[in-house]
């Protein structure tokens, strides 16, 4: 095989930084944290990109476009937002670099052009959005306000991983203003479900919706929601969240609206966000030790077809076979690849779009063709088989809708599989330490409580589920009393 | 009128702000030099970008992303080119913001945090990429690489105007590695074309294709060529340029390729952009005292409906008339917009779709349906005509590429009419000073007489038309021998 990668059972970790890298996803950088996205790794996230756009705006969303810099009077204006970002906040202190004068050809940046005031890098974006809309806000007939941004951001994080933690990443940041409480946490509550659809329907990984703990919550939130998936090694992974901001930015950028009786009120606000993250939990919920292993829906190739040949002549015929399925394919909405380049084997193609993760591969053979069939290998489940020719296009389009089912079924098989129920501190450690996945337990509801669980085991309460039954129960660490379960994991 | 925009013919620089912030396209913000997009300036954008999206792709070209940092030591790395932006580089000094000990709730940049190494904000992403560039290329079986990144990027301008010239802007650049000097050539000029045909056939705005003379070249680059666009007051706009870098970058990066013989070689570089600076080209080009004039090809909005009624009664029947027209348009793929809200006149929205620039504006009133018509106005013509309702969907849908066609027209008669041969010293100063717009004069060839004639004129040699015909005759500054004329303006 072209790129052996590390197996998941020897070093989980090492075998997802090699995936991410010898799929062509991504790559490091010569800037400390920072990621290049590879073609491969971009043409994933656009199509991700596309659909959540395309799920904001049937949701009355709009796209706009708010500066990189946030001036430091204005970060730190809501204090609980700034406290949460100062420490992984790059800085920006000068604009003009000059030539070294001690060392030809080389540049130090210019003294004289240093800022009046510093200019943050955006890690999110509330402060200059929420200055912004002072402008915009005067009356209940400007709201409300439906904005979405697609950006960058910038957390200086100290430990970084492909996709995972990254010092800059890309991402969308919803930023919405109401004119009522009710209205906002329907917002808030309306885009996760946007997300939850997204990440299970196009990703094909299942989810738990939930609400954060205050110990988790956004910095300069009221209610963080979220939704947390499952990895194959038993970690979770918060993959989207959707913040109910009360009035907090508005006080802080004295944002109010005269309402219909002409009152003068603060606005309530919405963020929501999620970020090239998801692609290291779509990796790490599908993917095999031979390499990526791509949702249908949002895969680059959906379909690759490789010629299998000897001499220019068997080529040509099945050049021309393949064009013809190749049409009918496009004609479908189907995203198809032929490589038939000289430069390597079948079979040194069949281990790389194997790697690259391609749900559907067409071997074309001179036989093959004589007898009207190819043969074709699901990346899923690995089968193989013998297809007719005949009706070949209406074949691949159903079963790559086939293999997007069969992929969220078996996430949400092992997901279910995972949730534990802990009901002594025994328990709950045995849980964690052997079989890892969610652990559903009782918890006396105290910050405290919390914190002293996540430093004696690691794990944090993901969230309160939205769907949530009242149980009476008693706290696996403290034994006081609690009326439901929360869910607790290691968490990426 | 609801809002009132200065004239041009009062004041063309005012007008063109007053115009860009009451349409809704953008605003200042609180940072020095950088703008909010807000969401129908931004749509154009999407519109645009779209757009030119496509044509990369058609032409080859996958999307990547880099890193927004470029560590110092890599930025001057290629000289030129870092000399050409070293005075407008924003620079990342620190990461990490602490409490202010002398002042409560405020934060201070912590000096303990400083960067071994400072990064600058990409002006320009040409040395991250080609650093990047060395670890993908080993031999001519990895060229040509055709990259395209869309991104933000930051020019520390002194004199910042809307879209035109803003200390962030977002952009695309393309980047491409060949094994040959030609296919590098052909892959600069074939880019050119491109953008040629997007401002031509999209934005309505007609073009001179050119190369630019030495002193206007970008840094870096071995060849500069350009579009060059002409506004409604005689300025030259340059709207897009496609750069033959030669080997200069790779060898800044040591990028070297063994070619099919096994030789080492240099790699060959091409880059190529262009940026919201488009949207100023095209409020320019096109819009007049009452607003923006959109093409419809890239409107946000194709056509408006008004609905003019009495009473509920008549909207209820309007409403109803009017959603039926809208399903039909929409199956014909136009972008269409029902404004029947209660808050404001019709007289008023009229105003305010004639200022956003809506290429069509139908109005509806209960006389309008029992006489089986509406009343239509175009934005570009402002001629008012009673349209009947049968097939008005077919009707709107022809009539806005006429007035794509017409738009492209009116101003392509315009750059005809302002492209002036200028054969003296004086006759050249006249021009610019009465007439304006492209003089097309004889000049020396030397940087020197370029320099003194941008001094005493503020004019510059806007390029070399790639069509030029070559003409024997004397440079209008020194009366030295000339081979052909070049295009001369002042330009934003």
């Amino acid at each position: 095989m072209a790129k052996e990668l590390t197996s998941r059972a020897a070093d989980y970790s090492q075998w997802y930084n090699d995936l991410v890298i010898k799929s062509g996803l991504a790559d490091h950088s010569a800037v400390r944290g920072c990621m290049v996205i590879k073609p491969y790794g971009f043409a994933l996230w656009e199509n991700m990109r596309d659909q959540l756009d395309r799920m904001f705006k049937e949701t009355g969303h709009v796209n706009a476009y708010f500066p990189l810099f946030v001036p430091k009077s204005l970060f730190e204006a809501e204090e609980k937002n700034a406290e949460g970002f100062a420490k992984e906040c790059a800085v920006v202190t000068h604009y003009r670099l000059k030539n070294d004068p001690d060392n030809k050809g080389k540049l130090i940046v210019d003294p004289e052009a240093k800022l009046e005031e510093e200019l943050v890098i955006r890690p999110t974006s509330e402060a200059i959005i929420w200055n912004t809309y002072k402008n915009w806000i005067q009356s209940y007939r400007d709201l409300p306000i439906l904005v979405n941004q697609w950006a960058n951001v910038v957390r200086w994080e100290m430990r970084t991983r492909l996709f995972l933690r990254t010092a800059e990443f890309l991402w969308q940041e919803g930023h919405t203003a109401h004119a009522t409480k009710e209205e906002a946490v329907e917002e808030t509550i309306k885009m996760l479900h946007v997300y939850a659809d997204f990440v299970e329907q196009y990703m094909a990984v299942p989810v738990i919706k939930g609400v954060k703990t205050a110990n988790e919550r956004f910095a300069g939130a009221e209610d963080t929601y979220c939704i947390e998936a499952l990895m194959q090694d038993g970690k979770a992974l918060q993959a989207g969240t959707s913040h109910f901001l009360g009035q907090n930015f508005a006080k802080a950028f004295d944002v109010k609206f005269s309402d219909k009786s002409n009152q003068l009120d603060y606005v309530w606000a919405t963020s929501w966000g999620v970020s090239t993250r998801l692609i290291g939990a779509l990796i790490m919920a599908h993917s095999d030790d031979e390499g990526l292993m791509l949702p249908p829906r949002i895969a680059p190739i959906q379909v690759v077809i490789v010629p299998v040949y000897k001499g220019e002549d068997s080529k040509a015929v099945i050049d021309e076979k393949a064009n013809s399925i190749i049409s009918k394919l496009k004609a479908l909405g189907v995203r198809v690849k032929y490589d038939n380049s000289d430069n390597s084997r079948p079979g040194w193609k069949f281990a790389e779009y194997e790697l690259k993760g391609v749900p559907v591969r067409i071997a074309m053979g001179l036989r093959d063709i004589e007898n009207n069939v190819v043969e074709l290998a699901r990346r899923d489940t690995k089968e193989k088989s013998s297809v007719s020719l005949d009706g070949i296009d209406i074949y691949v389009h159903q079963l790559l809708e086939i293999i997007q089912q069969n992929m969220f079924n078996k996430a949400k098989t092992f997901q279910q599989a995972n949730i534990t129920k802990a009901d002594t501190w025994d328990e709950f450690v045995q849980i964690l330490d052997e079989k890892a996945g969610f652990v559903s337990a009782h918890w006396d509801g105290t910050p405290e409580t919390e914190e002293k669980i996540k430093e004696q085991t690691k794990a944090t309460i993901r969230c309160i589920p939205l769907d949530n039954q009242p149980e009476m129960g008693v706290c696996v660490l403290t034994g006081k009393p609690s009326t439901q379960r929360v869910l607790f994991a290691r968490a990426y």
